[in-house]
């Protein structure tokens, strides 16, 4: 038996790029995108990607296999389609966030070598100034996505290299064979997770990772055939959590919002009878707050992750109808590794109770090898006590390949040991679920003690005039850091005061927890995928009264 | 990018052992297995499989990392956990059909060389004679498996080397750290297709493609947490399709029967409220003959496969409430890698309609590559007309490793193409679903014309005085072959005639496929896994009349 080896039968390399093959032939006149008026099978779907692929790899755009070709916009259709169009031509996919600024565009534009890059119309003003700032020889092509929409005219744009993608998809062919990556070990997809400094990070997924992920996100959720799966997830977020290539998997009707606000999600839900959907925390806390919205008609299943959700905002998002899943990962992982699968024990709880146990991150998913919490500088295991704390490590499929040029800083997460670490700071429960703490950035470390702002957010959260919060380190001569809030209010009648914030908290914290400060804001500053942006608020600590 | 590598955190050898860790953890306090009057949780399972592995991993029962740990029983508790518990061990496993005589066993024994059986009391004499079939030094350990059973006096038994299941299990340590192969190629499983020969055919899978089949058996029905799954289909059939792991996976409630018959199926339906089943067709054939049976009360997803079932049976087992899937594959593909996946346009069609085209086999699960139909002489890819037949072909990750000490037959399946080689004869539609028209071997050639056994069949069944039908090819001087049909009719009143059933085979078939002659049996015989012993009908042709 020893003798067997693995042989090009049982050995084709894992990818998901055959799974919209399979929708075509299965789901082929069942509704793949809808987008404003835009309705598209998944027959279409198909052919139209084949169509792309085949004119990026063709001579015309001059790309050739293993380069970069980058996309910028959002929740389109076209978007969707070049997460399968890009790879299925051989070259490596970058979706990159539209809210950078040009700079930081123009910083990964550089590190990736974008040869191409897809552009909605509502970003080339921005893409170009991010072109501008690159030497003539590195500048990429452009593709201006057009989806539902007039094209600017060329003149306005002033280039004149410019391309529509309505146009390379009527040029390609829908019979082309696309090119099957020839190792599942071939990277597929890049991710940048930080271009605002001059380091950038961009992450790299091969074809097998992005195949593992995204089992992983399928069997998570037990993932129906032909769902109706609603887009508040940006695509360019992790790619969507994998959900972009999982949708094609099981026939899914995608429906793509053109705002991420509570009236149209709440229309789209009821309009297109939408079964299930992925939402950042604070898009799920902007849905809970919606206080016109009546119980929905029947259950959406919401996953979030991203940032631990306070207990509140889901047992609030319970009570309006919404069945949250709520997971943890990270773009290194593809998506969520982690999931706070249910035990059906925890039925005889209270709606709070249950809530809390469900606001712990949980066990890995079912295809993940392992997730440990160990020392950060022993790599010992801590106590799995749900008190000691230690950075919370990976081992699996859906782990990346590693940093595009960096084998400093892949090495530093990708550990001798054979861990990969996340910098995230967590603590392993006795009955083997995980909790995140903090990232190890957002610890506040106050005369010594190590304070989890999201143990303090949480609490703050059960505050019923509070509507969003966020706990940072202070700066502090005599204790190094202290905890300082911040929060926004639901009513603007200034009839809550920093003093009883303060109290309500002392009832509920130990006293070294308590917020040495708290801020009132109108809003807090936010990524586009809605995570708080602690740093803007540590600047602001910076500019507080001692 | 291209500098790359796999790293130990993302290249964890892909296997199914740990999704019983996680049931412990998840689903610890919910029941993993029940059968007569034992229950257990999925912690207590996750406890004893570890105690048996690290016995076997022990000194004591000598078995060495790689070498074979035969099992042998009926689907009790014991045969369940000893899926995890012998590969935790690092032995391969290989599950031995207990219909087998003791020749055929001593075969199997002989060429796995296995060091150990695992078997069930009532199979105890069976394999006493077989091992006296073997050289001294070739004899293995045997150790009895007592399921909810007084154990018999190891002196009825006549051993002296006999141990006992729960003993074996009760020496070992629960804290054992189950041995992870070194790499997913590594042999986990071993199964014999045939062992009534001097040639068995042992098909061996590795870690990676039984994690595949188990992926693609979940994916393919949408599994959700928690199903209560009930045990028609045998774990020793391709490791029970790949469901002992997939069950694990998702916190499944196990139900297994002490018989297959009718009363006790609806019984455990009804007691347990079943969700899930597999069942061969001749399973679902007698269900649904069972003519005293009431709709079930809430409907029950049933996967079929091993020979395409009559459109006939389909919509009866619907009208009963059954929610029939369908599939194929074999055990060279550990489990379905093909799925009647469903057209939500079919959803117009009349049950009749509706079922003769669900009795296509379909299109590849959702992770499994390719599937297609080639000419077995030139290897090209055949027309998708629905008429030109050629041989099915295969290309996936749950495609074995090859057959154990058998290069020669490795070889002519997995061919130099790439592809491997089912035996089988089927058509590709034209809207890309898969039909399998026979196995190359039942084909009957009449006068050069190619006749599906199974179409005559699927024929036969719609009279509705026929219960079960086979037709074989019966040697002819004048035409080679011609259709010879076996049937067992519902009523054994005499009022049907040979004459009839041709007739009524002449309205519905063109002449040449129209049985020559029609054999009326009590019962036709049958595997212990349901499968008509179409070699025994074909034996039975040489004695009758030309």
């Amino acid at each position: 038996m020893e003798l067997l080896l693995p042989h090009p039968s049982n050995s084709t390399p894992l990818t998901v790029l055959g799974f919209l093959e399979r929708a075509a032939t299965v789901y082929g006149d069942s509704p793949s995108l809808l987008h404003t008026t835009t309705v598209h099978t998944w027959s279409e779907t198909h052919s139209r990607c084949l169509r792309v692929a085949s004119t990026l790899s063709s001579s015309s755009l001059g790309i050739n296999r293993g380069q970069v070709v980058s996309v910028i916009g959002p929740n389109v259709p076209s978007v969707y389609e070049l997460q399968f169009a890009v790879p299925m031509s051989g070259a490596v996919l970058n979706n990159i966030n539209p809210r950078l600024d040009a700079h930081a565009l123009s910083v990964i534009l550089h590190h990736s070598e974008s040869k191409l890059v897809f552009v909605d119309h509502h970003s080339s003003s921005l893409v170009l100034e991010a072109v501008s700032l690159l030497p003539k020889n590195e500048r990429p092509r452009l593709v201006i996505l057009n989806d539902g929409n007039d094209m600017p005219s060329s003149s306005s744009l002033d280039v004149d290299y410019l391309d529509t993608y309505e146009g390379v998809m009527e040029r390609g062919d829908p019979r082309f064979k696309w090119i099957r990556p020839q190792s599942e070990w071939v990277p597929m997809v890049l991710n940048y997770t930080s271009g605002t400094t001059s380091s950038p990070k961009g992450v790299v997924h091969s074809h097998r990772s992005v195949f593992m992920s995204t089992i992983n996100s399928m069997l998570d959720w037990s993932l129906p055939n032909r769902p109706v799966y609603l887009w508040t997830l940006p695509m360019f977020h992790a790619n969507g959590w994998s959900y972009t290539w999982a949708t094609a998997a099981v026939g899914a009707k995608n429906i793509c919002p053109t705002r991420v606000d509570a009236p149209t999600i709440f229309n789209l839900i009821d309009k297109h009878q939408v079964t299930h959907m992925c939402a950042a925390p604070m898009v799920l806390n902007m849905l809970t707050n919606y206080s016109s919205q009546k119980p929905l008609k029947s259950p959406v299943k919401v996953m979030t992750a991203g940032a631990p959700p306070p207990a509140t905002v889901i047992s609030k998002a319970e009570a309006l109808g919404f069945d949250v899943g709520h997971g943890y990962g990270m773009t290194e992982t593809g998506g969520l590794v982690v999931s706070c699968a249910w035990k059906p024990k925890w039925d005889r709880l209270e709606t709070y109770e249950r809530a809390k146990l469900k606001s712990r991150q949980g066990i890995r998913t079912v295809v993940f090898a392992e997730a440990d919490v160990r020392d950060p500088l022993t790599g010992k295991t801590v106590k799995h006590d749900g008190v000691t704390v230690g950075e919370i490590v990976f081992r699996g499929g859906s782990v990346m390949l590693g940093y595009c040029k960096d084998p400093e800083g892949t090495a530093a997460n990708m550990r001798e040991d054979g861990w990969f670490y996340t910098g995230d700071i967590g603590v392993m429960h006795p009955d083997g679920y995980l909790e995140v703490k903090d990232r190890s950035k957002d610890v506040v470390i106050c005369g010594g003690e190590n304070i989890s702002s999201t143990e303090v957010e949480a609490v703050l959260y059960t505050n019923p005039a509070i509507k969003e919060a966020a706990v940072v380190a202070k700066p502090d001569k005599m204790w190094g850091e202290t905890p300082c809030a911040f929060v926004s209010l639901k009513y603007h009648d200034g009839s809550v005061t920093e003093r009883e914030i303060r109290e309500f908290c002392k009832t509920k914290l130990p006293k070294y927890m308590v917020p040495r400060n708290v801020v009132f804001l109108e809003e807090l500053p936010k990524t586009s995928t809605g995570k708080i942006q602690k740093f803007l608020l540590r600047q602001m600590t910076k500019s507080l009264p001692r």
